[in-house]
C-alpha cells in the first residue's frame, strides 16, 4: 500500500534539505502545465501568440521564476538551468500554459517547471484582472519528468 | 456588454506599466486561496498545523513571495507590504491555502495575495512530491479586494 | 568656478549614503536615453516595435532594472517606483532607447532612469550579438530631471 | 553577405532561451570596456585608484552585476562565474572602465562582462552626478571573447 | 515579573507577521555593533580606514544587507531605508563594527542595523580568513533604538 | 612567524576576486556555530525544537542565506550548494546555532556556513526582541572545513 510520506522532512517532522552530493549528474527534463481560466474573447485575444506583448512578458516571467526557484521554494537547490520553454495554447476554459525545463544536474527540475508555469500564469492573470470577472488559474501539474535514479514518469496533457 | 480588455497594454498591444502617481494612498486588503490536491492521508498529516515544519516553511515561502511580487510579475509596482497572512485548512480534495495581504498603497494587492498563495502551495507540493502521485494545485482565485477607486469586491470561499 | 565634487563621499574620501530623511516627498521624473549601435538592417528589424518579442523583452528588462536600482548601485536608496516607460525609436546609428521613471520620493530617480536604459539596451545587445559585428551601446545620458530642491534640468534629445 | 539575424528568437519572432545542454564545458573569457565621460578634474580625482572608496564601490557593483546577469537579462543562463576583474584607467574623455569575466561553462560570458562594465560605470556616474554637468557613459563594447565552438574574437582597446 | 514572550508568534506558537497598518509613520533610528576578533597586526591593517578597499567593501556589504533585510529575515517588513552608516574602529580584540539605520516608517529598524553589522563583519571575516587563525565575530547587539510607541532605549558602547 | 595577510586583496590593497578556474572540484564541507544569548526561560522555550515555528523559520532563513552568500558577500563566488543543515541546541547562555554546508566546488564553503549561522541567529533574535532585554548573538566561528588544497582544519565545539 502507498504509505504517505513527505520529502524534505526528517523523522521528527523537522524540515531538512536533501544532500544531493552523492547523486549523479544526469540529463534532467520536466514538463508542467496549468490553465488560465478566462472568457472566450479574452482567450482568443491572448492565445494566438501573434506578437502580443503580454504573452512575451508572461513567458519571460516564467523563465525568470524557473531560474530563481531555489530562492522561492525554501528547500530547493540552486540549479544550472540549461533551457526553459514556456508556451501558450488555446484551451476550452481559456489559455493553457506549458513549460519545460532542462538541466544536467544532481536533482530533478520538476519544481522549476512548476514555478515557470505558475509565474507565466500569474503574469497573464495580471494582464487579465478585470473587476467583474477576476481570472484564475487551475490544474497546475507536473506532466512528465526524465533523468535521475527514479526514472521516467509522465501523464498525458489533455487540452 | 462586457468588452474584454487587458490591463497593462496600450492601444498598440504593447505592455506598459500603469502610472500610479495620481492615485490616492488608501488601505488595501486582498484575499486569495487555492487548493493543494493530495490524498486524504497526506492531507491530514499536513492540515492539522500541529507544529509540522513543512507548514511553517510553506507559510514563509508565501510571505517571501508576497514581499517580492514586483520582482516576479514584470509590471507590478514595488509595494510596502504591511501584513501577509498565510493559513492552511483541511479541504475535501487536500489542503486549502488561504492568504491575505494588507497595505496602505496607491494600487491593489491582489497580485501579492495570489503570489503568496501560489508559493505557499508550491512549497507544500515540494514536500509532497511522490513519484506515483504528484501533487498539484488548483483553483487559485482572488477571494476579495478592498480599497482604491474601484471599491470592494468579493466571492465566498467554498471549502 | 565649478569645483568638481563627488556625491556620496565624505571629507575623507570614504563612501557614504546620503540621509534623505530631511528631504520632502515631491513628484520626481527623470528621463534618460542611449543608442544601441547596429547595422541598418538589424535596426529596421527591431525598431518598428511591430510585435517583435525581443523589444517586449528588452522593455521588461529595463523596467525590472529600474525597480532594482537600489540593489545594483550600492549607495542608491530603495524607492517606490510609480511608473517606468521604456521605448525604442529608429536612430541613424541603430536603435534609440528612451526611458522615463516617475515617483513621489525624497530623492531623484535619475539613476533608475539610467539603469532602465542600460538594461533595455543590454537585453537588445544580447539579441543582436553576432560573432562578426558585436553590437554596442553608446551615449547613455540623463535627458531631464524634475522635482526636488535642485529644480528642473534638461537637454534635448537629438536623434 | 552578412544576413542580419537575431539570437534568442525563433522563426516566428518569439523570444526563446537557447538550450545549452549539448554544448561542451570549456574555459570561457570575455573582456568589455566603456568610458565614463566627465571633466578632466573629476577624472583625475577618480582615475588614480589611490584608495578612493568610490572606485572600490564601483568595482564591487560591477562584480555584483556580473554574478547576477541571468537575473537582469531575461534570456541569459545562470553561470558559475569564476572570476570578475574590474579596472579603471585614465582616458582622454574621463575614466575608462575595463572588465574581464572568466568561467568554465557551456555558454559565453560576454553579457556578464558587459553587465560588469555597465554597473561599474553607472556606479561611478552616481558618484559624479552634478547638477550642471551630468556624467554619461559611452562606447560600451565587447573587447574579446575566448572559448566555445565559435572560437576567439577580439578588437583592440583604443584609449 | 518579566514573562518571556516571543514576537511574531501567535497563541498557538505559529509564526505570523505583525500588521503595521495601524502604526504611525515616525522617525526611526537604530544603532548596532559587533566586534571582529582578529590578531593585533591585522586589526591595525584594517582599522585605520586609510583607503583600504576591504573596508569600503565591508561597508557596502553592510549597506546592501540593511536594504535587503526583509528578504533575509522571513517576518521583517520591506522598509524605505533613508540612511545606513557603517563605520570601523580599532578595538582591543580586533575591529569594532558600528552601524546606524534611519527611516521614517511604521516599524523599527533594529533588525536592519543588526543585518548591516553582521554583513559588514562577515565581509571583513572573508578578507581575514586565514587557515590557522580563522577570524570570528562577537557581541552583536542593538546599541539603541529611537521612534515608535515603545520610545527610546539605549546602552553604552564599551570599546 | 605568522605574517598577517588579507585574502581578496592585491599588492596595492585593492579588492579582487580570486580566480578559481585552476582549482579542482572537490568535496567541500564547512561547519560553523554561534550562540544566541538570551534568558534561560526563553532559551528553554526555543531550544526544544518541539514544533515551534520560530525555529523552523530560523532554519529556513539560514538555508536561504547560505544559498545567497555570493549576493551578500561581495567577493564570494556563486556556488552549487548541495546541502545546508541548521540545528539548534540548548546552551548555558541561551541557544547554540550550528550549521553545516556541503558542496562539490572549486572553493570552500566556510562563508556559506557563517552566513547560515548568522541569519538563523538573526531570525531567532527577531523573534526574541524584547524591549528590556534585547537578545544578541556571540561567538560566530568556523568549526571545521574539509576539502581543497589546504586540507582539513577543525576546532571542538564547546557547549
Amino acid at each position: 500500500m502507498n504509505q504517505p510520506t513527505l520529502s524534505h522532512v526528517d523523522d521528527d517532522g523537522r524540515v531538512v534539505m536533501v544532500d544531493v552530493t552523492g547523486k549523479e549528474l544526469t540529463h534532467r527534463v520536466a514538463e508542467a502545465s496549468c490553465v488560465v481560466v478566462t472568457s472566450h474573447d479574452v482567450a482568443s485575444l491572448t492565445a494566438n501568440d501573434g506578437g502580443l506583448d503580454p504573452l512575451a512578458g508572461a513567458k519571460l516571467a516564467g523563465i525568470h521564476a524557473a531560474k530563481n526557484t531555489s530562492n522561492l521554494i525554501p528547500l530547493c537547490h540552486p540549479l544550472a538551468v540549461h533551457d526553459v520553454v514556456v508556451e501558450f495554447r488555446h484551451h476550452e476554459r481559456g489559455v493553457l500554459v506549458y513549460s519545460r525545463v532542462v538541466s544536467i544536474e544532481r536533482t530533478g527540475v520538476e519544481m522549476e517547471a512548476l514555478a515557470a508555469c505558475s509565474f507565466a500564469a500569474l503574469s497573464l492573470v495580471n494582464a487579465l484582472l478585470l473587476r467583474d470577472t477576476p481570472a484564475s488559474f487551475e490544474d497546475l501539474v507536473v506532466l512528465s519528468k526524465k533523468g535521475g535514479a527514479s526514472g521516467e514518469w509522465g501523464r498525458s496533457l489533455t487540452v
